[in-house]
């Protein structure tokens, strides 16, 4: 194994004139941002030097007094960015994070400027990171190997697509992979480890709880629970979702078992052919059914979570009409055209279903209001009312019209402004974007 | 409602003649009887005078000395009746209770002649008889006026089908009736407080107990508690079923706002015709299977117990292989025929069904095995291993085959020596027994 992860270092390691090339970039702004009544300071990966080669973020938070207010702080934060980049003649955008902040484009870097607080006790959640990148950089001052251990644990959660903890990966921030790689030491002491989690798994690397105990009643619902040496009350893994957590055990598992260049680096798929899909979809002997939405650009985090509860709300909305879902998944380009897709168990229902009523020996008003509305289709069924009586949806395509109508539940950007469409089985094929297909081929279990 | 009472009561009275010719046969048995080391005692109806006109059936019992050992209770038993019955040259058979007795068809009437103990402390179910007897004609020597109120009970319990503790009806037995006037002082009364029963009721005519409290504990699952005044630790209507005392509920409630003597006296049904069975069921929309039962000769409360075993086991058998049952019920012709019929919500299901395996934190044994057996069908779904693999079954139609060739779960006599035929939609009008159209008039809710 040591043979393989020596040559991955070697193509992951940022080379030297990266490094300069970078350094010259941040002293420039730096001193640019010193002549303002703040403290700018170098936070992220590259002040840790834990960036991988080609990592093109730089993140400087800009340090205001502790006594400043809010809407002061979050103004300043925002003139201060603008300047910077004006004078850059670089193109930045804002964005939003706790507070708003600019995000700029220059000489291919992104190069974000954050406001926050300078002070020891944690006022907002971003001034928690200029804590977090003394930690690390002292932990890399007391054991330089660590550097690179940390480097292969984040190209493999790349690799095997759990790195970030942006709402699209719900995986694992840079931040946290520093953590286990300090915690365990090493990049396979990680892999050994997680192949045994459990959910809901404790770790603690700074021992800053004397029992795991106390941590369970904390974090209930938590996959996966990693003490943040910055503040013990916060669990720095509280993103990750248990798909990720889940999808890191196997592939740790697998790698372990056979090392192996691919969960670095996946070789580029070819997605299957249409005939390909069709056969699969076939054979299934399913229908599908696929919402198509087309939607003006939406921030990258915001569309995924929308889409999540998007996906949920319509899936709850089909099973409480008595359909079944086999399986759903939802699907976005990231631009202007997004997907829920459903795969049908039962579709259609016969004209007729059976309505429970109340049981004969509870209130009479409510008994009552059942047979009056019910009249001569109600009888007695194990001592309680039931009523058979005329379904108002039979298919799950009227259904779907009702909802997209309706649009109740959807996350915001999606009910407005979206034109919405129903695909079912072969039409879903009109949308050829590469992507999607191998989305699909994934879905299918098409393996080739 | 007094005229009309009285109008159903002169109905519902044995005659003079009919009590003399009673008490002749009566007489003349007991006195046969008295020649053997037993004592014989009517019990029942008869002896309580409690007995509805063209009520033919005689119960008497035959009281062995508490010492005697079971089995020469039993052979004595027999032999005693067979003797009786042979002596007056009547038809007998051999029937099962607690111990096996005879009984004998005689002038007309249906003579019980049962052994049991004579004893307080109740050795077997039987022994209770003469008690229960004793103790509701000494309540009605103390109030001759409630005999009426109990033939009115019994007539209305008979009209709206929950007279009788067999396993037909699972209903109120003559006992029940009686305990149930005794204990609220008239048959008007019984309706009142019965509209207003809660499952669980709980009466207790003689107060053996201080609070209900107790009770509650000692028959918990009860749908109904009338504590036994000759044992306070049995619940004398243990047998009746949550439909029957639902049934029983609304149809005082209905009676008291609408008097009528259909209630007591149902007018006899004329069965739809198959053309109108044809249009209920195609108007439902769903798929109509049955299991037709060519079986010999079942004593009838086997047979219906059976038959309630039997549904319950086939519906599960079709529930656990993912399909839907809407409605299901069955129906004997209590000879030769008996059948099971299934109104199905979901019939048909698609090739692939999704299997859920173990959760990727536990067992690595669990889940290698899961892996294994479905190979490249596995993906990771939230955590936990999924499979999408072949269904074994996608028509009720083949699960309905192999239910039948396997059988399990059915009630014995139904299992073997049977003809089972499995009949679909409107092949199940092949059965053109007027009870059973009326059966499914009810159970498509037919209203002509």
């Amino acid at each position: 194994m040591k043979g393989l992860l020596d040559s991955i270092l070697k193509e992951i390691r940022p080379t030297e004139d990266e490094s300069k090339r970078e350094e010259r970039i941040i002293k420039e702004i730096i001193e640019r941002l010193k002549r303002f009544e703040i403290e700018p300071i170098l936070v992220g990966s590259v002040a840790k030097k834990t960036d991988l080669k080609g990592d093109k973020d730089i993140d400087i938070f800009i340090m205001f007094d502790e006594n400043t207010k809010k809407e002061t702080l979050e103004k300043r934060g925002l003139e201060i960015g603008r300047k910077i980049f004006e004078e850059l003649n670089a193109r930045y955008e804002i964005d939003y994070a706790e507070h708003p902040y600019t995000i700029g484009f220059y000489k291919g870097y992104n190069i974000e400027i954050v406001p926050c607080y300078k002070t020891k006790k944690v006022k907002s959640a971003v001034d928690r990171t200029p804590h977090h990148t003394e930690y690390i950089k002292r932990k890399l001052r007391q054991n330089k190997k660590l550097r690179d251990q940390i480097l292969l644990l984040k190209q493999f959660m790349k690799g095997i697509g759990v790195y970030g903890a942006e709402a699209k990966i719900e995986g694992f921030s840079g931040y946290l992979i520093e953590l286990l790689v300090i915690n365990y030491g090493s990049f396979k002491n990680v892999l050994e480890a997680a192949k045994d989690w459990r959910f809901g798994e404790i770790i603690d690397p700074e021992n800053l709880w004397n029992k795991n105990k106390g941590i369970k009643h904390l974090f209930p619902d938590a996959n996966l629970i990693i003490i943040d040496p910055v503040d013990r009350y916060r669990n720095a893994a509280a993103a990750v979702s248990r798909q990720s957590v889940g999808k890191f055990k196997i592939k740790a598992d697998e790698f372990l078992k056979n090392p192996n260049r691919n969960f670095f680096f996946p070789p580029e798929r070819k997605p299957p052919s249409i005939e390909e899909i069709k056969r699969a979809m076939l054979s299934r002997g399913t229908k599908f059914i696929l919402l198509k939405f087309i939607h003006p650009k939406i921030n990258i985090n915001s569309l995924y979570s929308q889409l999540r509860k998007t996906i949920r709300s319509v899936g709850n909305s089909i099973k409480k009409k008595g359909f079944r879902i086999m399986k759903s998944d939802f699907w976005t380009d990231e631009k202007n055209l997004s997907i829920l897709l459903f795969e049908m168990e039962v579709w259609k229902l016969p004209m007729i279903e059976r309505r429970r009523g109340p049981p004969v020996d509870k209130d009479k008003i409510d008994q009552n209001r059942f047979l009056k509305k019910y009249k001569n289709r109600t009888y007695l069924d194990d001592g309680r009312w039931v009523a058979d009586v005329k379904r108002e949806i039979t298919d799950v395509d009227e259904l779907l019209k009702i909802i997209i109508e309706e649009r109740r539940g959807f996350g915001k950007n999606l009910r407005d402004e979206t034109k919405i469409e129903i695909k079912e089985d072969d039409e879903i094929l009109d949308i050829r974007d590469k992507k999607f297909l191998l989305f699909l081929q994934d879905f299918l279990l098409i393996f080739i």
